[in-house]
C-alpha cells in the first residue's frame, strides 16, 4: 500500500490479533476509516494494561484494586472454591446462577507441549490459599479435554493429603439433546454416570 | 461483568466491528489483556482520522497530502482511468502489474435499496475529472452483481455523449479452474465471449 504508512501499519497491527485473517483485516480498516469516532477504542486500549490488574487472591482481573467483586464479596460461600481456567469462564459459571462461593484463575492448563509448566499457572497460590482458608470443597471446572485432564489430576494429586472435598462438574448429555445427536463418548459417560431418582 | 467498566466498554466497542461477534471479542479481549504493547494500535486509531484524507483527484485515501501517490505520478499511462468501488481494489489492480493508468473510487455502488443514490458516490467529480482531462478510455472494475452492473450502466449513460472508450473487464473461467467447478452463468458468458485466435 505506497504512499499510506499509517493504514499498512494499522493492517499489520489487525493481522496479529487471533481469528484476524487479511480479509477480516481489511473490513476492519474500511470500517475504521469510516467510522467518524475512534477516540473511544483508542483510549480504552491505551488504558487496558495499567489499569487492569489481577486479583490478589483468586488471580481474575480487577480494575485498579487489589481484590475482584467476587474476593471482596464476604457474603458468598466460604466453603466453596472453584478453579478455572480462564477469567471468563468465572462470569459464564456466574450466569448459571447455583454457585455462590469463591474462585481461582489459573490462567492456562498444563501442557508440556506448549510449554505450560505448573510454575506457569497459579497452582502454587492456589494450594497456598486452600492452606489459609477453609474450603471445605474445590470444583475443578477445568475443560474435560487431555490438559484439562492432566492438569486435574495434577491439582488432585497435589491436594490429595488435605482435607478437602475434590468435583469436576457432572460429564453428560447436554439438556434438551436428541440423543442420537450425541457422540458416542459422551453417551458412554452419560450412562456410566447415571443419575438415580 | 461485575466491576470491571473497562473490559465491559472493550467488550462493547469490539462488538461493533464487522465480522466479530461475543466469542470473537472476547478472544480479542483475553488477547488484549495478555499482550504487553497496546500502544501502536491504540495510537494509530487515535491518529486515523485526522490523518487520513481522501485524495482531492481520485478520492482515493492519502495521508496528509492533497493527492494519492498514484495522482501524483506524472509517469503512468494518462490514457487510462480505472473506476473502482473502494479505496483497497486499487492496490488490487495494482498488484496484478497490467494497468498502469489512473484510478477513481466511487467508495460504494448506486443502491436505491440502501438509499445509496449518484449523489453519494464520486459520480459527479468523475465526470468532472473525465471532462478536464484527456483519457481515452475508462475501465469499469465494479462487481458484476446487480448493483455493480447498474453502478455501470448508469456511468455509461452518463458519458455517452463523450468521445471515451467504456470497457469493463472480461467475465469468464478464473485461470487454471476445472470446467465442472464452474456455474452456469459463468460458463455461458464466457462461451458466449469467447476469445478467437
Amino acid at each position: 500500500m505506497k504512499g499510506l504508512p499509517l493504514i499498512q501499519s494499522l493492517m499489520f497491527e489487525l493481522k496479529k490479533l487471533p481469528g484476524i485473517g487479511p480479509r477480516s483485516a481489511e473490513r476492519l480498516v474500511q470500517y475504521f476509516l469510516k467510522t467518524e469516532d475512534l477516540k473511544s477504542l483508542s483510549s480504552i486500549l491505551s488504558n487496558l494494561n495499567h489499569k487492569i490488574k489481577k486479583c490478589k487472591e483468586c488471580f481474575s482481573f480487577t480494575e485498579e484494586k487489589d481484590l475482584c467483586s467476587f474476593c471482596e464479596d464476604d457474603s458468598r460461600n466460604k466453603d466453596l472454591i472453584c478453579v478455572v481456567e480462564q477469567a471468563f469462564d468465572i462470569f459464564r459459571i456466574e450466569n448459571c446462577g447455583i454457585f455462590k462461593g469463591y474462585y481461582h484463575v489459573l490462567h492456562g492448563v498444563l501442557s508440556p507441549l506448549n510449554h505450560i509448566h505448573p510454575k506457569d499457572l497459579t497452582l502454587k497460590q492456589l494450594k497456598e490459599r486452600v492452606l489459609k482458608k477453609s474450603f471445605k470443597e474445590m470444583i475443578l471446572a477445568i475443560d474435560s479435554d487431555l490438559e484439562g485432564d492432566t492438569t486435574a489430576l495434577y491439582i488432585m494429586e497435589s491436594f490429595k493429603e488435605l482435607d478437602i472435598k475434590i468435583s469436576r462438574p457432572a460429564l453428560g448429555i447436554p439438556l434438551g439433546s436428541d440423543l442420537s445427536f450425541v457422540d458416542n463418548k459422551t453417551l458412554g459417560q452419560a450412562i456410566e454416570n447415571r443419575s438415580y431418582f
